[in-house]
């Protein structure tokens, strides 16, 4: 797959760091209402008389023409204002930056990536005794400009009284409304049922919600390791992924340089931050899992906090005496987190420091706003391993540790799965929801079959559009090198287009009223030839016209009543025009037409009159399927 | 997605078509039984201790260095002395091919591909009042050697004893044996759940079964059209699909050359090759549809027949009274043989000729033993059209039309949608199995959304995994083409291994009971690092070992315990290795062992005993998941 040229531009802005800018082919970007909640418009052509189509956009300002980009500047501080009114937060003197902060070893300069040169900010966290979450706020009924942002972007601009006409779809449960009003929002965070990642120390970020009664939403993972991947790379695979749909990044980088890595990606993200911060506490004891302690852990939390990371997976679950349950396991323990923690219990035969700590934790989280991500450590690695023992003691464990987090009003999320055949996955959102108290599901996958590796997007494709389908509010994607080696920027992109497809695919058949607007818009226009609209409403404009152009060139193809498979002589979608337009020039519906005709005159007679007026063929074919 | 290298030959055999020949990478050609079934080796690592895992295969000879590669002179003939040995079909001068057998213009020599040298041979057909379809075999008791060839080929060499043991599924109602045994097979066939294609003009090819209780197969389409595409680029897309796992290919040629093009493919094909016949009639009458008479169809199919054609995509279920409930649809009517027969009957004003001379054809069919694949002209073709009346009148047509097959003794299999969003495909399924007595379903896709070309694989692979998963017998594959262009050779790569790990996940999801133990052994083979073991079992091995070398290119990195995930620091599956061991040392299973300790001794003591013996970590890494 490609990356394609027009009109995507890059801009590095002297930092030695290059992002791709430019608007998506075919879309305007729009702001909406006194918050200017950023919207993509794609314009129709005027022969179809159609409105044009606004579409859910997750690219940021990078997409903007009218935005100034400067990577080693950041992004504008959208949110500064709204936290600062509040009143609840005071600005302090931050921990101070360890060398050990980029790795025992301290920072590798040599990939010639300085220091983010903008961290003169002195960082916000709640006052004492206050607590500044979104759903302690929601809780005590105040609607925060974020969740007025989140329902203007829910809707992407649709109306009320559109939107009731058309609600289909089994949706298990789910309560999705015809309209999201600011309202709305605040009871879903305040039930748990959403969450809204909003780190104070992120203020970069746009405001979005992950929920099972809202658009099911997709992550994009990237990060260095020790072996390969440098800064400036992971910050343009971050502004990539956004362009093609990521509503939130997890930077799961390891090795050396972790801290620069991730300040350069939060302050130039417009999208919320996830990371594990264990990753980055084992750099900091130099990989040997049982010299981590809590104090080190501690640390290692305020320092992202302090950065603006909005949600952290934490493997709180990962309980000394589920470990043996993973022994006879095909995989074992495959989370990289999970093992972690195994190994550290079982060194010291302790229970996990992290849940032995976990109210202390979501003091920190209360203090900063930052979402749990509870990490499901022991999560399958295989089909065979799927919905065992192990997994399910687990899962019940973060359903206990999410009510203790919500008792300090501390957002949270849940991970599941893995590996799972199709068959079992209703069970793992069944159980979830059950364990979890409906907080959202945020799960890898799950790879239906361990058999296609290099096709695993698609393999996890396929659980990830089923399980989005039975209620998991967000979908991490999968990219086709998982297992086999680091993604890069066209893995990236293909994962990011799977997932969205699969995303999307999960909304339909939740009925969601907004979701199936575009699927119209594109088969209409499909289905009328205009093919540079369903380019432009399609997932991916770029890759779309490669292919049309790789079988037919020509411009004139773009625009003529024409496709590649059935050639310009017969065309099936031609043909129905037909039907619809001898049934138009008969000014009647075709059945009342046809019966009609057929009870007043003979059907030879019927037959002639067809063909003096509606036999020719157009010599000009369109987008047929096979056969 | 590049294609490969080594082991990837290709062989002209001087007849300027060039296919790709030689072992698929890591597999060996093995030959099962008297009948010398084909079949799959793939010999593991001797560090491993286990057996080579036989996987089912279609590539038929291309892939056996033993077997010379002649594409002038075709394939031999498998079945040709069973059709003699029955003694109920005779030899006779078959119909002359005429000029417009390849387009109103006659043949296009221009692209210097000649006609199929090898034409000698007479065609054969059943003698004067005798049946020679493998349903009336059935029917009548007879097991031929194509149901024991079906058998022995199902159950991939695997032991009755050992499947028992391994069901978990969901199957909705299918009968899937622990073992399957010609006689088996032969019932299967005799109730009209499972066909297998065999005209008689087609010895080369080796018998397969499609039908719920056996493995679920794809369909590859490929064929040339008016705008691009040769006869040589056919030739090699049928070898090269076959390759990567197509069971069937469907030759969907239009244009000029299509008698040609066709010849060429059945005579070097060794599975069953499927057309529209509907499609060549068309080129007869120069594209005109209106033109067509039932006279001219018939020839065509006679034509087909004598070349070997296995089965027939009829549209008989596109009636008249059916055709204006298209008219308000988004997207009409999108199959072309649909809208062929839907502009036919409204010219003329009469009911389909298809419909009307079915049983014409099926004595045809039954001549031959040309399976029906009854043509769902009617389909959605986007979400908003999805099972509407249109729909499911034609459905329960075709239920109506495979009870008259069956009463000729006719293979049936019926062909499904098309554009579905999730929640609507099981009803597809459901009311395919009632209105068709269980006749096999084969669909395309189905896709779950619109709003994805140039990843229709992928929206179409969910819907497939899910409808295989209810029943589907066999999936149509879509390319990354679909809606845009003409697949090439790497497109058809994509299709097919998408398709085939969707129809793998189906059987899982089913509980076929030889489906897991190639999930089981790659996985193991991650697990223990050996990195070819898990190339070699994928389904593209090829693709497998590039990514790897992308990011870890030296060749120890495929022997080393070391992924480029998480780098040689830190490994996830090593840990649960050291949770094994350390279980393993203690010659107890480490719950218990825990327990026990815990009781003796105190949690100090515990953690220093497992810092003494087990702490170290390995200086490798393993292939770990995200986070």
């Amino acid at each position: 797959m490609a990356d394609i040229d027009s009109p995507i531009e890059t801009n590095s802005a002297g930092s030695g760091i290059e992002v791709t800018t430019g608007p998506i082919r075919g879309s305007t970007k729009v702001h909406i209402g006194p918050l200017r909640v950023a919207m993509r418009e794609i314009a129709l052509e005027p022969s179809s008389g159609e409105p044009p189509v606004r579409v859910y956009d997750t690219s940021g300002p990078y997409t903007d023409p009218a935005a100034n980009i400067d990577i080693a500047a950041g992004l504008p501080l959208l949110r500064r204002e709204w936290q600062l009114t509040r009143g609840d937060v005071e600005e302090y003197a931050g921990r101070e930056i360890q060398p050990e902060d980029n790795g025992l070893k301290g920072p590798d300069r040599s990939a010639g990536v300085p220091t983010f040169p903008n961290v003169v900010r002195r960082p916000l966290r709640a006052k004492a005794g206050a607590n500044i979450t979104q759903m302690h706020y929601a809780r005590r009924g105040i609607v925060t400009p974020e969740m007025e942002y989140v329902a203007l972007r829910e809707n992407i601009g649709r109306e009320a009284a559109l939107d009731a006409a058309i609600r289909d779809g089994e949706s298990f449960g789910a309560a999705i409304p015809d309209h999201v009003t600011p309202e709305f929002v605040r009871d879903e965070v305040a039930r748990g049922r959403a969450i809204i990642p909003s780190n104070v120390n992120h203020p970069e970020a746009e405001p979005m919600a992950i929920g099972r009664n809202f658009l099911v939403k997709i992550n994009a993972n990237i990060g260095n390791s020790a072996v390969a991947s440098d800064v400036a790379n992971e910050v343009d695979k971050m502004v990539w992924s956004i362009r093609w749909g990521a509503d939130t990044v997890m930077d799961l980088s390891t090795g050396r340089n972790i801290h620069d890595t991730r300040e350069w990606i939060i302050r130039n993200s417009p999208v919320p931050i996830g990371t594990v911060p264990i990753y980055q506490a084992l750099e900091k004891v130099d990989g040997v899992a049982e010299d981590l302690t809590w104090a080190i852990f501690r640390d290692t939390l305020i320092e992202q906090a302090e950065q603006g990371v909005d949600y952290f997976t934490i493997h709180a679950g990962v309980r000394l005496p589920y470990i043996p349950m993973t022994a006879k396991r095909v995989t074992g323990i495959v989370s990289r987190g999970g093992s972690i923690m195994a190994k550290w219990c079982l060194a010291h035969h302790k229970e996990s420091f992290l849940y032995e700590h976990f109210d202390e934790i979501s003091e920190i989280c209360a203090a900063y706003d930052i979402a749990y991500s509870l990490g499901d450590g022991l999560r399958p690695g295989s089909i065979a391993d799927a919905n065992d023992e192990a997994q399910f003691a687990e899962l019940y464990t973060l359903g206990e540790l999410t009510k203790r987090a919500w008792a300090q009003d501390v957002q949270v999320m849940i991970e599941g799965p893995g590996h799972v055949p199709m068959h079992k996955i209703r069970e793992n959102m069944t159980k979830q929801l059950e364990a979890c108290g409906e907080a959202p599901f945020y799960t890898l996958g799950p790879l239906v079959t361990d058999i296609a590796p290099g096709y695993d997007h698609i393999t996890s494709g396929i659980g990830a559009a089923m399980i989005g389908w039975y209620g998991t509010a967000m979908l991490c994607y999968v990219t086709p090198k998982e297992h086999l080696g680091l993604p890069d920027r066209d893995d990236v992109k293909v994962g990011v287009v799977t997932y969205k497809l699969a995303a999307h695919a999960a909304d339909l058949a939740k009925g969601h009223p907004a979701a199936q607007v575009r699927d119209d818009a594109l088969s209409r226009a499909r289905f009328e030839f205009r093919w540079r609209d369903q380019f432009h409403l399609s997932l991916d404009p770029d890759t779309a016209e490669q292919y049309h152009d790789q079988t037919l060139p020509a411009e004139g193809a773009k625009t003529a009543h024409f496709c590649s498979m059935c050639g310009p002589k017969f065309c099936s979608m031609k043909i129905t025009q037909e039907v619809r337009e001898f049934a138009a020039r008969q000014n009647q519906p075709v059945a009342e037409f046809v019966a009609a005709e057929e009870a007043e005159a003979g059907m030879a007679q019927m037959s002639e009159k067809y063909r003096e007026t509606g036999s020719e063929l157009y010599i000009g074919a369109g987008g047929r399927e096979h056969d």
